[in-house]
């Protein structure tokens, strides 16, 4: 057992999808794809009488990170340095469940396959209700196609075969949970229309344009949204929306060109990974 | 279309394996456990009248790749820089087929899912009899558990969640295809249970535990291999043979403690990928 250990989780924008809720959090998933990206959360974990969770210096309530814990049987401190932000539609209380059960893993001698540390954090997320998708995507990393929905045993996963630049800006938050949590019939039937058409196209041009008619189609676009948007399709670029947040995505300088100052990374193209041993 | 593209693979050595052939080169396969190397194969294709391949400067026949190129119906130069040899049990011929396949689907606009194109590799390995199970690993990245054999529509993967430092030493080249032509029901029975071992405790630790015992038990050990194995042990180190090549690999400083003098990399964090577009 070593001190402590860190691990990488890259951020993930989800472009489309569609929800897939079941009783049992390793079948509940949800459909889609989605971006993971070279900016993303740095959690480290160091054994401890009790478990407490900091996220940028901060003691935060994280219920994905604690149940992680409690399902591997460890008490913890967990820190996680987020080059992004919480709440924006960029995955990271996924990523920090996600870390957790990789990091915890190494430290405590926990002798699980990657495989199961997926599970035990998508599981994590499905409970609290902050993710279907984030951790099976931010494990995988690249450009994610969630074909089948759920933990590695029930989902399956395939992915587009492009490594572009990214830029974002994060206008705000919306809450997961409370979309989630309500109808989300048009909604899927949007994600699912938009899944079909990219299998049919793989490609990072289809998979923005799908993005962007399925934001536009679930009813989802925010006006602060909306009109960046707009700025960047006159500026020549492409773009659509994070989901679920008030982010606003491009590929290449979509949003430079067109006149904002956003973050830049790229897409990813590793999964979540242990930083060292 | 841009004018080339370029993607990196990693080596693969494999540690143990069972093998599942099967007239369907996707639904052949192999199960098996491995580790990716940082190090690994550059692959640069180019439009062309006539398909030519080149490996570290030397046109080569290389029917896996000039498989991939067929069935993508595409004709093109094929330039390959291997830092690790060919046929020493790297999975040089693999990266270069999935290699190919990556960086042709780019520069001629095929609109392949990355499923789709490591389909057409593995199958392109299959059919050629240079491998089983490495395209699948070296498409996944870290340390690739072939839990089901077969391209991703049949197979299944696991991984262990570890990055260690690797060292390793090519004696010199052992023939897959005969090999893989011959009885392989004892090299198979090995490889089974090797797989139940390693599934109960998906550790660094055990795989090369397992892998050794593998090697001993599908009597597959050379001279030379066993004598190195040897000297790691009394040197407080642990390693075994790559499958299927006269090459010992260890982990951590195993090889230069035991006072060989190794290239050193380390398990590669993600699957191939392209470098730019």
């Amino acid at each position: 057992m070593s001190d402590d250990a860190t691990a990488f989780v890259p951020g993930h924008i989800t472009g489309f999808f569609s929800a897939h809720p079941d009783d049992d959090p390793a079948v509940a998933g949800s459909r889609g794809a989605g971006l993971t990206l070279s900016h993303g959360v740095t959690v480290t974990v160091e054994p401890a009488a009790e478990s407490v969770v900091c996220l940028d210096g901060e003691v935060v309530e994280m219920p994905p990170v604690a149940d992680v814990l409690q399902r591997l049987g460890v008490s913890a401190t967990v820190r996680a340095e987020s080059e992004l932000p919480l709440g924006a539609g960029f995955g990271v209380s996924g990523a920090m469940a996600l870390g957790t059960a990789l990091a915890a893993n190494s430290v405590f001698g926990c002798a699980r396959s990657e495989n199961e540390l997926v599970t035990v954090a998508h599981e994590a997320e499905v409970r609290a209700g902050t993710g279907l998708g984030d951790v099976v995507a931010q494990a995988r990393g690249g450009m994610p196609i969630r074909v089948e929905p759920g933990a590695p045993a029930y989902g399956r996963m395939d992915g587009i075969p492009a490594r572009p630049r990214v830029e974002y800006v994060a206008f705000g938050g919306l809450s997961t949970a409370e979309i989630l949590s309500g109808d989300t019939t048009t909604l899927t039937a949007a994600g699912e229309a938009a899944l079909g058409e990219l299998r049919t196209e793989p490609t990072l041009e289809r998979f923005v344009a799908e993005s962007r008619q399925f934001a536009r189609d679930a009813d989802l676009l925010t006006e602060r949204v909306e009109a960046a948007l707009e700025d960047v399709r006159d500026g020549g670029g492409d773009g659509s929306m994070a989901m679920l947040g008030e982010t606003v995505f491009a590929v290449g300088t979509g949003l430079s060109d067109a006149g904002y100052d956003p973050e830049s990374c790229r897409v990813h193209a590793a999964g979540a990974t242990l930083q060292r041993e």
